[in-house]
């Protein structure tokens, strides 16, 4: 739930600009257990993540969850959170009778970041994990090389250079608990010696905000503007950046040939370190992949890349491809952030026999199909409203008419959709002005709910 | 290599107090490359951090490392560090003949911290994962519950409550990436805030006082009597203990009852924290195990246990059973240290079927018979030895006569053993004399190795 917590503030469509902010979320709160969307025994994020996400007072949060306690929807158990009260109150609702339709329980899941469930590859996992059990010796069961095994290392720098145009030998990979685990390290890496500043998009994932956050890092916005993310400015300039130069999320546009130029200057001149998150870079689907951004400088970016998308985030498998300078120091930051040496050679023999291959490329074609159906769908049934971010990923950015993307996302939550408003996704220290949009996940859904999905969308939309 | 690295400075057998420390330690490293203890390609610690693990300044490292690179023993590349050369130099020793027999390439190894690998139920794990996968619902390879799989906590809370006396239940445990991915976790979460001292017993594993370190806190060593660890004392206290109290990490031996009531006494009077490490908790002899200490209050104490003496520490996998009022912020600080969600359902399967129950017994057996073994090999041919620690676990500590532990190591190496001498683990700022002995761990070698094992162990010893 860590991530997803993330992004539950959005789901409680709550209109910040309502009579009382605290009032307005003891409503949504309320409603949501009466609906089911909330079921009971479902653990509420704590007042101050919730608190954070929805860029209100603590306090404000903590007063919400109070009442509905007292009410009897909520129950609090001391160092156990909040969470749904088993029985809610058949007490009659004490608020006026509502003037809308009542959202129920999503019925289709349309969040971005995670992708079809449904079609990871079981079988032939398991008989990767047989064969490569089979083959390994006993002492690839002991601790070993804090940077992974040997034979998943090899793999990747293969695969990488191949497929992402990534400098790569086995050396200079390092495997990690998933991309976190990654970034994890390398916040505690870059802290070292004291403060830190780690630069971060306009537009992104807030709890990739927390994580550099909690490591003890500060996480100014990198400046924005139509043509994408420029590198950081002024005196106070970052030790560091992280972006996703691919394919941006959430935008979902690549960094552009001169931005991709300046910010290589930028590190060249400030000595400052690119941390590339490359996500999704195997799904693209209207022309070649764009390479890497690390294949320009790999002395200066660090190159992060996950199984999460391609294969199955609850894998916890990620790597990064480090400049040789900070090899040596990152593998004694590593301790605690070591995935497990079975899943480790599974995926090597995956890599290697060419299932890895074999799986992206069925995946890249469902995705492709579901983009195709979202797009000629939005042209005929909400032709106002402008689609971008498209050419790769799973997800697409739909953009709305200037103030309506709060109740586009109450509409949506109407029609059974589970689904994120852009402003989700947004620094809170952003200079650029907010923009309207809706961001739609279209990987998580199985396949037989994608029609009924788009559908629902297509009717929420104005 | 994470872990060994800590231990590498005494493999070196290095006289500390001999000519010139640099000369001291090019010469030893020489031998070693020479003798063929270190092959070609092997990557040495970064001088920092032998520098550290041998108490000594880091430019001595880097000068010995530099001469030997100059001779042509190591070679340095930018970034990947310093390795053994791959053709070592054919010219004639410079050094004097030397008068004492030359170690050769270890045979043995008696290093403890490892189990026996060749005896991991690979067929059987196969198919708990076989099992696990197929019931798994498609959500279980999502992001999910940072605390981990609700099967894995379920069963766990089954097993440790029964097999160790621990108050657990699952909403109170997090399943971790090995031990080390909750000690991280729990530094990073007690640092939040300031400055944080952990208290570590006088002797222990020098790789977690570096961990606390890396994560920002003080380790001051804990003060130790004939009767074992005692709780911190004076003004300056410390906000947390780690300690490993049912079988102290080297010395072998359990906290006394009257010292684990002493050591609640002082959390609930200061509001501390006591981290309990239970690494090998599974494996007593002579009688029933010794219960947790964290049944005692489990308000005031986080269990740690791991996969990595039962299993193997290739799996990474580890958990935390955490005071109520601490769970809900330990979750928030878990991204990057949740092992793969596969594992976890392979075990949480393995303790339900009643498999690893049946690996313990028969892994209890087999130690306890080697154990047997050391003692009547050491009564016998060692009379003057004293063995200690070794109603538990997978090791041994041999009491040396004073000032002859340097000497037993080396003598240990000429007959092709690994093995650690107590020095290894003392905190460098420990208060109490250094005690000569060695720590035999007798968990590595395969079992037809052990009587070989045995009978050049007893050859080193006075």
């Amino acid at each position: 739930m860590g991530e997803t917590w993330a992004t539950f503030g959005v789901d409680l469509h709550l209109d910040r600009s309502g009579p009382g902010l605290r009032r307005g979320l003891t409503d949504a709160l309320r409603e949501a257990v009466r609906s089911g969307r909330l079921t009971p025994g479902t653990r509420l994020p704590s007042s101050r993540s919730l608190a954070a996400d929805l860029g209100v007072a603590r306090n404000t949060v903590a007063e919400a969850y109070a009442d509905l306690v007292a009410e009897g929807w909520l129950a609090a158990r001391q160092g156990s959170g909040t969470r749904v009260a088993d029985r809610t109150p058949a007490a009659p609702d004490r608020r006026p009778a509502p003037h809308r339709r009542e959202p129920g329980r999503p019925t289709y899941d349309l969040v971005p970041g995670t992708p079809e469930l449904a079609s990871f590859p079981r079988t032939r996992w398991l008989r990767a994990a047989r064969r490569a059990l089979a083959a390994a010796p006993d002492r690839a069961l002991g601790y070993g090389d804090p940077r992974g095994r040997i034979e998943l290392r090899t793999a990747l720098a293969g695969y990488l250079s191949r497929a992402r145009g990534v400098h790569a030998d086995p050396d200079r990979i390092i495997v990690c608990a998933g991309f976190l685990g990654g970034l994890g390290m390398l916040a505690e890496l870059l802290r070292r010696g004291g403060a830190c500043s780690v630069a971060v998009e306009s537009y992104g994932l807030p709890h990739h905000r927390r994580l550099l956050g909690r490591a003890g890092c500060d996480t100014p916005p990198l400046p924005f503007d139509e043509r994408g993310t420029l590198p950081p400015d002024g005196p106070a300039a970052a030790r560091a950046v992280l972006l996703a130069p691919s394919h941006q999320f959430p935008m979902g546009l690549p960094l552009l040939p001169e931005r991709r130029t300046a910010l290589i200057d930028w590190a060249r001149r400030t000595g400052g370190l690119i941390l590339e998150d490359d996500y999704d870079g195997e799904f693209r689907y209207d022309r070649q992949p764009v390479g890497a951004l690390q294949g320009l400088d790999p002395d200066r970016v660090v190159y992060l890349g996950t199984a999460s998308k391609s294969l199955a985030p609850g894998l916890r498998l990620g790597w990064l491809v480090l400049p040789p300078s900070l090899v040596e120091e990152a593998m004694e930051h590593m301790s605690g952030r070591i995935p497990g040496v079975l899943d480790q050679l599974t995926l090597a023999e995956f890599l290697a026999s060419g299932d890895y291959d074999r799986h992206v490329r069925a995946a890249r074609l469902r995705y492709r199909r579901r983009r195709d159906a979202l797009v000629a769908a939005l042209a005929e049934r909400a032709p106002d409203v402008r689609v971008t971010g498209i050419a790769a990923g799973l997800h697409a950015v739909l953009q709305l008419p200037p103030g309506t993307e709060q109740q586009v996302v109450r509409a949506a939550a109407w029609n059974g959709l589970a689904v994120h408003g852009l402003s989700t996704f947004r620094h809170p220290e952003a200079a650029v002005a907010p923009l309207d949009a809706l961001v739609v996940g279209y990987g998580t859904p199985p396949d037989h709910a994608w029609a009924g999905a788009l559908d629902a969308l297509c009717r929420a939309l104005p």
